[in-house]
């Protein structure tokens, strides 16, 4: 049996990731997004949705670049903040002890403390009610060296600890139960007794 | 110090959701997609993002309606199998031994053996290169009893056993770390000893 709500944004689990954007000029600023998601394969897309009342809503209109940092446990509580309190009112990165850190071409810092950042170029707004989307065209991505595997150059984001929204909570990633295409794989002949 | 790579689509952990589509007449399909999110929160809306020759692309450009029900722990295997596998060669809810549900107003079906499927109307959809974006608004949420708190009528998600999609692996959710607002909470006042 089914109970019937009302329409809610109900799509967990989701990233809640750490947008930072802003210039040199007029000042960084952090804001935490739990709408985002990726849109496109090929060219990379990315999307995050911000209400046009956030202090970074113009900053990213404005500038037209932002960096999606992804949030592991060490960030978790700084990403929460940075989700609650305002840039109007205060410099997010001093206060969270953050560091950001220029990239040639972006207008916006990455986050120096997140594992893995996404180069963001706004692509397209698109007004939907409370929440503006922001439609954007991935430029580069960039992975912190301490989770690149030196054996095969690989990215290793299983051990950066990341962290999942569940409905109000921010969750660990737990037990791996399979890995894309096992419902298919062969099974393992049985060994010979 | 940072590894640059090229574009990619490296948002992680994300869900892994079941999409179900299509009508008595022509038959039922199930796709499993990751690249999804909410993108507005009133309206409540959400996207899909689907490859133009997937066989449920058609069916749901045709139909206007989807479902995307939660993925839990015993849907894993079933989820991953109708990512890999085509519509066109198999019935997916025979084959996987899962029951589609008719709902009134919707042109396609939910399935029964989610924890929580959530009604979806296309309204837009946006080509964008490998993939087009399906936007669609929320007009229902469908939640399982079972999962039903009694006492508020709220809509136990925790205890769904929902997994995340964190790249290329299938992930149960682990130990809460905190929930929304915590790193503002006034901490509880030392006990008088």
């Amino acid at each position: 049996m089914r109970t019937i709500f009302k329409p809610g944004t109900m799509l967990y689990p989701i990233p809640a990731v750490m947008v930072s954007c802003g210039n040199a000029t007029d000042g960084y600023n952090i804001i935490t997004i739990a709408w985002t998601g990726t849109i496109c394969s090929d060219p990379a897309m990315c999307y995050i949705s911000v209400r046009p009342n956030r202090y970074s809503h113009d900053i990213i209109k404005q500038n037209g670049d932002f960096f999606i940092n992804l949030v592991n446990r060490d960030l978790a509580q700084a990403a929460d903040w940075c989700g609650v309190k305002s840039g109007r009112d205060v410099n997010k990165f001093q206060a969270m002890h953050l560091t950001p850190v220029h990239f040639d071409g972006m207008n916006a810092p990455y986050i120096k403390e997140s594992p893995l950042s996404i180069a963001c170029k706004v692509q397209q707004i698109i007004e939907l009610g409370s929440h503006d989307m922001f439609i954007a065209q991935v430029t580069h991505v960039l992975a912190d060296n301490q989770y690149m595997d030196p054996r095969t150059d690989k990215f290793r984001l299983e051990d950066a600890d990341l962290i999942a929204y569940n409905h109000g909570s921010y969750c660990l990633l737990g037990k791996k139960i399979g890995k894309f295409g096992w419902s298919v794989e062969k099974k393992k002949k049985a060994k010979k007794s």
